[in-house]
């Protein structure tokens, strides 16, 4: 076992031991995925997808702009500059990432990469700690001319989080450094007594808690609570987009539903939650807002696969209810965001329902984000696609995953979350330990040592078994019960069995080293109907079975029918088949069952699951399934 | 009877003696339309909409642009010019209405405004007739330096439109030799031995053309011809737009849907329609492709109301069957282009399917785009509106109709469709008048002179009566039998009634003064299903009558259900009434039923017409109604 870290690494999030905390994260460097679908996803992650983010940074100008930054005497103006404005964000999201993959497992030849990086940072960076190569290098000393659509304080965030990263798993460094300087020209700069600006796009939010908690300074904290006390004045407008593009239609504080660009919206939700965590008054002010707008989100404006943001103009969330799947944005980054609103939620609430979010938005929005081989990215996540698309954008998902984007948020953005996932495998208290997530792995809270044996997602049977306890006092294991699976049971290390509804069961007891707790998950196929209002779905169903979301693909009908004709011709799901496919997109299970077209053909359905649909090739694909008219 | 002018007024598309025509457009000032649902808005359109046009072409800054390029020592650069790159083209519009106005009833007043910005274009243009108020206030000298997206052809596209109208209403004037000018400056300046480029937003096609009718100058046609036969090579691209969004992923002649923009798509085929009629070789090319094309349109790419377009992410046409109605775009320019492409289509081949697509956009999509008072706008004209709608741009359906927009195509696309439409109704050949539209009217065909009579869209009794006519030689008078009507009758002026079918249908026989032919178009309810592949609205019925499409507006609910909760509680038509409310909207039929709310309650369901829907207030709407599930 090699979970162990001296200092241990502490996670993405973190919070004070002053924060109002219902329960605290488990250091990363205590959380060990070993097998499995997420560890296979890590695996590839490291081998494959970190490296190709390095290249890319480098061939579409990402590290030339900064070397260009660096240099006084070095090209000057739009034409020297590559790419859009926000092209620093694409490297610190890839360094955090980097950071995280050392943390969960040394790399020698990724601290190289770190370094390289970290130096082109550090020679860009301006002598106040201002950094940004596209204001650098095209409008020199012309600083926050355009906070609307600059997005400066984004970069700037992403610099921060990515320092963060590399203080926890490597210590004082050069990014660390530049980090620093950065939030310090930050503090100095902006704030209620300072230029009062705020940023189009939230992100630096989030960065400043993270940074207040790694130093303890609190300038940081406060210049975040400025950022999110001063958002929702309707100040923040042009390029043709209203205030609501920017979450800047109304505050924080009194916004009932996430509405505008949805990547925004979810990242100042997170940022707002960081907030409230560490701020006694903040969260008076925040905490029933933020509340209330997760529950929003999640029962009237987020895709069955947690995908958010119905629109492609303004790349939005939709009104109530409007949630097309043809035309779903639902773009990787919103549901990297959504996770990390949530992740903060649950840790401040101990609320489930975070959790079974984190659950429903990790397998499906964003486990669909990137290819088995790690080197392709959906940037948007429809739930339906039909024949004789022409695609109008390089983004849309007929064109099957793509290797990079010329906008390229998501590609680093599911670098850093994947990195970073046995993060949000667990939590804990004093003498208790809470599994939220499940996933064969290692853990280790208080002394306490512990393994998960499980073939999750595909199969609910998880075994926790302890390997090591430093005492026989009792303590608790908490296991979260995901809300689709209404037939739980736990089984002690006594033998007894009880049954456990939706939500979190608990064992409490002494403990020994080989005391083994199993929890039983069923996972029968279900077929699940939209809410009555979502429109675009009526007559439909969808099949999902355990946490994951099944979509259908041409390729497997080769008989027919045509997917955009198929038809269930039951809606009974004991009538459809889970069957294990070793052999099937990197091992897998499908749902199986008689189909038709609605003109009297019929056929044999393959469903497979939605995040690995395009990844043999990419046609007409549905995850809602019309019922068959009753025969008349 | 005041339908004479002389010479006559030809109306908007007048094919040459040498055009292949099935059929000719009857000249403007020979069709009048003497009172009903059009006529009411033409008077609208008249004292209401052309003087706010007017209004707001002075305070948007329009004029203001004119005036500062025609002034040598005018302020010049980005800040001095007012409005987006193609404010001209809102001027040029307004003049078209404005002219086809006059020759529909003279107006000294009008006379004088179109001598005002005459006069302002005049003096703005350039020595060698190039004229754009952007490029010389703002890039000097530096023209078509952006193709892609400067829209100067489409602004020149709109003045040749606007200075044919002037000509043909009112003879040699300053706006016919500005616009003169202007061409004889494209011709000199573009063209396969010139500058090779084709603008991003086709119109100057369909410009170039009209202008050749009216002139008899070849080159026009040929530069016409060399612009539709040189696009879709994929060169335009930029702004965040592939070539699919300019309509130039595929020549015209091998498309076979149209895709991408869909006000560009549809200007484009109307254009190379023109092309085709006045150019056998290129008809050849284009002919079978502007057919597949118009067909895929109607089949797979059209709501119910005739709205284009179902993606406000670059105002586009969606993949066939993505027509969500909620989140539809079907801008009214796209509608009124679309009525321009088949207007042309139905006198090159005389097929009655684009008679029926005119009356079904411009009774619905089209009809909806100007409010009652001709005061107030829609630019997006949804199928459904949600509760709780918050609108992300000043666009959106929920913000009601508005007086004038940023981007100001509609209002003056509006308004000279309205002061053109005399020239929609009717059609000949020597001894055959074609009635394609119907409405309370007086025509005139080669001496032969008749009125109808009729309360059309309200009644579908329509009655023909011959008030002169030359000789008592046989005559042909044809009359559409809309696509919608299935049980028509026509009783000649003998009392013979005969069953009509779908299509045209004649009476053939000498005529005297007094002789009537009644048609009778009956109007049951209907309840229409959508195609089973567009899966928005799926379940759903949506309640047609005549030519009419229905909507269901929150407000005629007040005791519920929710619109959005609505359920048809049958599917038989025959359980709807159509009932007379002169007294509402300015006098319509309603349709009403009994509904339901899918959770037990009940209620009764008052439709309008959807083209009159928001003339009251703004508010939950839908045209595509869920169908209650049978009770279990």
């Amino acid at each position: 076992m090699n979970v162990h870290a001296d200092p241990p690494v502490r996670g993405p999030v973190a919070p004070t031991a002053d924060a109002r905390a219902a329960t605290s994260p488990l250091p990363l460097s205590e959380v060990r995925l070993t097998r499995g679908f997420w560890a296979d996803r890590q695996r590839v992650n490291r081998t494959a997808s970190l490296p190709i983010g390095s290249s890319r940074l480098r061939d579409a100008g990402n590290l030339e702009n900064l070397r260009l930054a660096a240099d006084p005497s070095g090209a000057r103006g739009p034409d020297a500059y590559h790419g859009p404005v926000f092209m620093d964000s694409d490297v610190h999201k890839w360094l955090e990432a980097v950071c995280w993959e050392i943390a969960r497992e040394p790399s020698a030849e990724l601290r190289e990469e770190i370094e390289v990086f970290s130096r082109a940072l550090d020679d860009a960076q301006a002598d106040d700690g201002y950094l940004n190569s596209y204001v650098q290098v095209v409008r020199g000393d012309d600083r926050y001319r355009d906070l609307v659509m600059g997005h400066e304080h984004y970069c700037l965030g992403h610099l921060l989080q990515a320092a963060v990263a590399a203080h926890r798993a490597l210590g004082d460094c050069l990014l660390w450094q530049v980090g620093l300087r950065a939030a310090d020209h930050l503090v100095k700069t902006f704030g209620p007594d300072a230029h009062p600006g705020i940023d189009g796009h939230p992100v630096v939010e989030m960065a400043l808690v993270e940074l207040y908690r790694e130093t303890g300074e609190h300038p940081y904290l406060e210049l975040a609570r400025h950022f999110i006390s001063t958002r929702g004045r309707s100040t923040l407008t042009g390029y043709g987009r209203e205030p609501i593009y920017f979450s800047d239609r109304v505050p924080v504080a009194t916004t009932t539903s996430p509405e505008g660009h949805a990547v925004r919206a979810v990242y100042l939700a997170a940022g707002a939650s960081d907030v409230a965590a560490e701020d006694a008054a903040a969260a008076a002010e925040l905490d029933d807002a933020l509340e209330t707008q997760w529950r929003s989100m999640v029962e009237q404006k987020q895709y069955l696969t947690g995908g958010l943001g119905s629109r492609w103009d303004g790349e939005a969330f939709g009104d109530p209810y409007e949630l097309p799947p043809d035309v779903a944005y639902a773009e990787t980054c919103a549901s990297i965001g959504a996770v990390q609103w949530a992740w903060r939620r649950l840790l401040a609430t101990g609320d489930v329902g975070y959790a079974d979010g984190i659950e429903r938005l990790l397998l499906n929005g964003f486990a669909c984000g990137v290819s088995l081989s790690g080197e392709e990215f959906f940037y948007v996540n429809a739930l339906q696609v039909r024949a004789d698309a022409v695609p109008h954008d390089h983004r849309h998902p007929v064109n099957g995953r793509q290797g990079w984007f010329r906008v390229a948020c998501c590609p680093p953005n599911v670098m850093r979350t994947l990195a970073q996932l046995g993060g949000y495998l667990a939590s804990g208290t004093a003498d208790t330990l809470v599994l939220h997530q499940y996933a064969a792995a290692e853990l280790e809270h208080d002394g306490w040592r512990l393994h998960l044996d499980t073939d999750y997602p595909w199969d609910g049977e998880v075994t926790i078994t302890v390997d090591e306890v430093p005492d026989d006092t009792e303590r608790t294991l908490t296991m979260r019960v995901p809300a689709w699976c209404t037939d739980a049971t736990v089984t002690d290390p006594d033998g007894q069995v009880v049954a456990a509804a939706p939500g979190y069961v608990s064992v409490r007891r002494g403990w020994h080293p080989g005391d083994a707790v199993r929890l039983a998950l069923p996972m029968p196929v279900r077929l699940t109907p939209g809410h009555p209002r979502v429109d675009a779905v009526r007559g439909c169903l969808a099949v999902e079975r355990g946490p994951l979301v099944y979509a259908v693909e041409q390729l497997d009908l080769p008989e027919g029918p045509h997917v955009d004709d198929l038809r269930l011709t039951s809606t009974d799901p004991s009538a459809l088949v889970a069957e294990p496919r070793p052999d099937l997109l990197g091992g897998c299970v499908v749902v199986t069952g008689d189909v038709a077209d609605g003109a009297g053909g019929t056929g044999r359905m393959v469903a497979v699951p939605y995040c690995l649909w395009a990844n043999r090739e990419v046609g007409p694909m549905r995850v809602w399934i019309p019922v068959a008219e009753p025969a008349s």
